[in-house]
């Protein structure tokens, strides 16, 4: 059976896939942008993901491919499938969430609830859209945004100027991508895998809490969900990753909006924020099910340990020190919260560690996994 | 704080505490015998535990030292203690775990319940003890045994000839322990944690089966334990983890006898077979504990999260192939089983991985542990 996987990139999501892989008897290798990432822990090559030649011998040291991140460029990705590496998700499927234009074309095509959206070159177009949908839009660039990123809400084409400005200096005919500004009670998200086979599985939707575009806490499964919200959710996101051809994990981030309906938002092809609840909360974790899925293993069980689950990342860290030096504190206060470290330096913002809480009461796991992190961060 | 933390041992015991590391954003580095053992993916050394300038080298690139096994020689554990090394658990404390008839003084010192035992140095003295005990007892060589190594039932003192040989031949003055053979209802064991500062947490006491002096299968927790048995269990261990002052995860191993009574069989001084199923089955792991506990962190809550665990050991593995060959079948069969697998080549007898389910039915968890076990071995 193969048995080494690559993964490219060494984030955290590479990281949280190194202790599925012990115990499973597996081997992850990496492909790091650069000395001391996250993830420097497993058998790690340096090297640029957007030179051919690097990812290309990377490859012919393991058995499958699979990712941190999604920017691995379209040609690279398409030369490892034409020499047989397995690459999961595959380039095909990568695509979609490469580019959010050819990602709306593709969920409108299926059927999907989507927000409004338009394909916009200048800001006449822009400004058009805008007067349509009540005087302020969602303008995205279609690819490179992330945690808010080239995401901007605008009343005026003139605001993203330079974004036009940046399309038409690229000389590739670019757009913008332009949608409605939805009116949402609350954002969710749908987790599921899916291996080259064919099988799906999915877990309990999730309600996610976004603070200045990241992705703060997860509530599993999302309040007020069991019925056919969780079945509407579920669909959405299996219908996504059979249309798209997904393998591994897949994200499916969801408007619930304030007149009741799921539009899908956003998608990722790896193990996501809104899935690291499953570590400690699911039968099966998000990285243990995405190595099962790469390697077309018979998936794992995807059911809730407890009733309810909440996840609180930890952003930024303490302003002084690191993690550990707060282990003390935390762990007296708090003896059932799992912690999650990832060997980040603390920085402002950024996302150094996160922390599960489980139990049968709501109130009483949300108050446990807040006052954790809260430990954690100045 | 400290957080590299350095393992005198290379076999499945260090390996399971690497994810529990990663996940804490800890180092392990690890003092291997040789090449190729089970925790070879965390930073190892290869060198002799025996080798004095060996363990002194391999202290200094570390913050805290401990085991895998309990077989480094007292007077290097001292010495690094004298240098100022953390040691958990320290050598006061594994003397006890070294030494069988220090451990049984010790044990009786303390009051604990023990079987009948002597001191024998004579094929004379041993068929004396027999002759007092029914006609047959157990003979246990001090030192070295494992897994039923070093230890036989008999009749007839001359049925150990050879092991008071060899005493005679070491010229250390040595002597056998022998003791009476308990009329046991079945086995059980505690385990618990100590902290360097004196904290203990104890998980739920267990059923453990042996087959021929392995362990087989472990019930977590230990069927008719609720109440009493539990509480008589855990004062037990707690007694012995501040007696003999241990740090780090303690396993008792006990005998339910047939009149109702508990009796400590034997001890050992680290994570342990028959708490395997606490990685799974409980709220924190013996691996996490014993982390925190070395680094004299607060311990986390011992609580079972399911119903019932039950962890069966994977034994031999597959007679061609490897363990992961057979994931295919086990995963299709058993998507709510956890698999680990210690990353080692399958020999009879060998234990290559174990399997943890978890349920509120207990025949039901027991059939999907044993049925999923059974896949990997032939």
């Amino acid at each position: 059976m193969p048995r080494t996987i690559g993964v490219i990139g060494a984030g955290q999501l590479a990281r949280m896939m190194i202790p599925a892989a012990v115990e499973l008897g597996l081997e992850i290798r990496v492909l790091a942008e650069g000395e001391g990432m996250s993830a420097a822990l497993a058998a790690v090559q340096v090297g640029d993901y957007r030179d051919r030649e690097t990812v290309l011998a990377f490859a012919e040291t393991v058995d499958v491919i699979t990712f941190d991140h999604e920017h691995v460029p379209q040609e690279i990705l398409r030369e490892l499938v034409d020499r047989g590496v397995p690459v999961h998700p595959g380039p095909d499927a990568l695509l979609y969430a490469q580019d959010k234009l050819l990602m709306r074309e593709k969920l409108s095509e299926l059927g999907l609830p989507v927000p409004d959206w338009a394909r916009v070159e200048s800001i006449e177009q822009l400004d058009d859209f805008i007067a349509e949908h009540g005087g302020r839009a969602v303008v995205k660039t279609p690819r490179g945004g992330y945690d808010g990123k080239g995401v901007r809400v605008v009343a005026h084409g003139r605001e993203v100027a330079e974004w036009f400005t940046a399309l038409a200096e690229d000389g590739r005919g670019g757009a913008l991508l332009v949608e409605e500004l939805v009116e949402f009670r609350r954002e969710l998200a749908q987790l599921v895998a899916r291996r080259p086979s064919g099988d799906i599985a999915a877990w309990p939707v999730v309600e996610t809490v976004q603070v200045g575009g990241v992705c703060s806490e997860v509530i599993a499964p999302a309040p007020h969900s069991a019925g056919k919200l969780a079945d509407v959710a579920a669909d959405i996101a299996l219908t996504i990753a059979d249309g798209l051809g997904v393998t591994g994990v897949l994200a499916v981030e969801l408007f619930e909006t304030t007149d009741d309906r799921l539009l899908v938002n956003e998608l990722a092809m790896r193990p996501h924020n809104s899935g690291h609840w499953s570590m400690d909360g699911a039968t099966t974790g998000q990285f243990e099910q995405h190595l099962r899925a790469v390697l077309d293993l018979p998936l794992g069980a995807t059911g809730s340990r407890d009733d309810w689950s909440v996840m609180v990342n930890i952003l930024g860290g303490p302003a002084e020190g690191a993690l550990a030096d707060r282990y003390d504190a935390a762990f007296a206060a708090h003896p059932t919260v799992k912690v999650h470290n990832y060997g980040k330096d603390p920085r402002p913002g950024r996302k150094v560690g996160h922390v599960t809480a489980g139990g049968d009461d709501l109130d009483d796991v949300v108050y446990e996994a807040r006052a954790t992190a809260a430990i954690f961060q100045d």
